[in-house]
């Protein structure tokens, strides 16, 4: 789709500083654009890409307008301009309305007549699908379902019995959304299943990465409040509840029964231990083990950067004698006749 | 389901403090209870709720019974005796026995007439699938697999060739079971894929949690024993082996031929090392790394917990210098006349 | 397939010590082997289990050769040797060639002739399949994907638009590979979808494990090159690029626009941040963090080996008030005199 500069300009609040009438077609990397193109600077390690982009035009900042040596769309947030921009150049595929033949759909289901049901779809009793929204091909909704408007499943989502999806939200490929969560009773020596009787609520605007899983709850729901963001292979378990505009990147694992506030960032590969509450506003960083509620905003951490191996095995090795090392330094004291921290006995 | 609570006691072998008359419906927290509701406390976290609770009746142990404002379940094992009961009021789907029309079934495969499979599945050659087994929407079993009676394929599970599940295993959606296993031999900088020509046998009462992965065996079989709980996105490598009634959290990986005890628990977010053993009833708590064998039954770990990230940059800082710390301390001991030991040095 | 220990010695250029008319049908461990398998012997720690063996032959290098009890295909490197031989006793399985009946493919796609589409696959417009290709049952390509020769998705695979695969590839089931990647930007505490329009470009001879997920590029390409081994629940990022015949363990997360050299050897667990550069020929152990870039080959750690819980918590204080320590040396060199080092005041 070509549009004038001069168009997205108006449309997104842009200064521009070029010729209105020129038009582009596509977005591209500062590097990899063309006359066709529309690239963008947010991140200044992309900077020095500027001075010899072939761009038509860039998306970029009053402080690096001066130097960009193709036509400018000047504003404040470039990264946020450029994504407005990109779902214009490059809009969402459109599904037809109706269902494919080849899709399975119980008789008691309402689909809008304006949704998609793709391909291979298997759609349960009393689901109803809303307005505009798509199924890609190969899904499963099970019995009692909702979908809400605009929903989009991108291709083989599975949704289990019961569970809420709210409007807009999108799903990736392999999610399952509803499976059921981990618990088991012990009894002597063996585990005995708990019946999950609880269901998952997810808010409008979402997204789920691929192959993420988000349990049901085991008596109550398990909640995603509208906004957040998840990214592939997640693990959410049984009664978390994820607050409205928090991120999770991939790989990150929630116990059951936590619950994370509201505009919350979490870095990859984390773990949260379970029945835990974190506060609104708090940002995790990449790999930390979250073991205890977090009550207060801020930034949190407990991962190590790595090092050569073999420097890494002294590090470590020193970490694991530190007890002998205080004992050398008591005995010093000692020796030196200083009081020593009684506290450091504790242990 | 409405039963009464006269009933459940008989059945459950609990005290009933209340009217035996008295029907409850549903399960619910002692939060969200109702008048139709059963309750239960078991965790003490929980107590606070019990002076409140609406719930017709609430499961609860001896000491926890004289503040319960409903009905009472007196019970030793109040969690179990709930699965129990709620194993009763929320019973599990029943599937129609037959194969959906839409199921592709090869001739040679034998379905018991009592087993359902859903719609869209595909059944290899020589499958054989047991009394009441269930096969959910979308999955596929392929050639000379075997399901015992009463497996449960939630949905689109995916079994490779050959192989073979327990009686009343449980498997939750996204799940692949015998994809290859990962083995390479270099060849001058590259890798030539091993054919992995073993299975996996699955026993009785095993649950497997959604988009996890077990993969078959390098030549012997990958083996998950009886009562084994696997939650979601569990990695079991070719030949591991897990033992009877072991529970394994999300989100864990276990390299190539390591092999786990009898009742063991893993936290989630662990990794194990190829070529492992680890013995019976042995606790490993969550993100810990496991790079050697354990050989002694008890609770191991190696995550730290979180800090502020200001605090624990310094906190990592530090550690990456105790060589500088040993070496201060040496030398002071040196100018004190005290000896130092000798095995600081060894690295 | 019976092969006869001549014909093997020939074709895989062993010395044969034993009779070349034995014929050996399939392969087998040291323990396990009968009297028409093959075992062979790589790795030392199986070593034991030779001289009890019951196998028809085993393949091994010369200093084991003179310990078996059995016949011996000598050769430099008996794990490469073996692969080889295994993949003639066990070859993969042929599909034929053609389309389903139950597949769905578009009018606009090219099918080899020689190549077959399983059952219950939907194919997209303009899709490419080369000959020989597999695809297997419940996979889905969507539009203007291209799938080189013997390309091989073992089963349900989904492959969104434009993905390129190259010759020879094998994916396992569950794998997602052009999912969107996790691009949002930030909007007054919201977050709005950064339309992802690169697409994943994947080399020859590459192998992709159950359940991972390969995120498409934001602008250009993710990018997995030829001879690449990835293992099973692994995450790519949009952007990554991982070089020629690299090899990635299961649980391993890559995070954006991240760039890991060619033949590197990452361990399970790792997790990568973005942005990152990671030369070639590096080796990451198991769960490293990986924060910043790697300049320089070698081997690099983040891990801590496991201790049992109580020594363990003790250790982690420790390290905690690891401050506290320096304070105490601090006051004692002062006490003696000693200068010390000013850098360790610098946090």
């Amino acid at each position: 789709m070509a549009v004038s500069l001069g168009e997205l300009a108006v449309r997104f609040g842009c200064e521009l500083r070029g010729d209105p009438e020129t038009l582009v077609e596509h977005v591209a990397t500062l590097v990899g654009a063309d006359a066709r193109s529309l690239a963008f600077l947010a991140n200044p390690r992309y900077k020095p890409q500027l001075a010899t982009t072939q761009a038509a035009a860039v998306v970029l900042d009053e402080a690096s307008a001066k130097d960009c040596p193709a036509a400018s769309l000047v504003c404040q947030n470039p990264y946020l301009t450029y994504a407005r921009i990109a779902g214009v150049l490059h809009p969402k595929r459109q599904a037809p309305p109706g269902v494919h033949p080849s899709a399975l759909v119980a008789a008691t289901a309402r689909i809008d007549p304006t949704a998609h049901v793709g391909a291979l779809c298997v759609v349960g009793e009393r689901v109803v699908v809303g307005p505009r929204a798509v199924i890609g091909p190969q899904s499963h909704l099970d019995d009692d379902v909702t979908l809400a408007e605009d929903v989009y499943l991108v291709a083989r989502v599975t949704v289990c019995r019961g569970v809420a999806i709210g409007a807009r939200t999108v799903v990736q490929p392999g999610v399952v959304i509803g499976g059921d969560g981990f618990g088991f009773a012990p009894e002597r020596g063996t585990w005995i299943k708990v019946p999950q009787v609880g269901s998952v609520r997810i808010g409008a605007d979402v997204e789920i990465g691929a192959n993420t899983t988000i349990d049901r709850g085991a008596v109550d729901d398990t909640v995603i409040e509208e906004g957040v963001k998840l990214d592939n292979l997640i693990q959410i378990a049984h009664n978390v509840q994820v607050g409205a505009h928090s991120v999770i990147a991939a790989c990150t694992g929630v116990s059951g029964s936590t619950s994370i506030g509201k505009r919350c960032m979490i870095g990859g590969g984390v773990g949260f231990g379970g029945h835990l509450t974190i506060v609104d506003d708090v940002v995790i960083t990449g790999t930390t083990m979250v073991s205890h509620s977090i009550m207060e905003r801020g930034v949190y951490s407990s991962g190590i950067p790595l090092e050569k191996a073999n420097t890494w095995r002294r590090m470590v090795a020193r970490f694991k004698r530190l007890d002998r090392l205080e004992g050398r330094l008591k005995k010093l004291e000692g020796a030196a006749g200083a009081p020593h921290d009684q506290e450091e006995d504790d242990d």
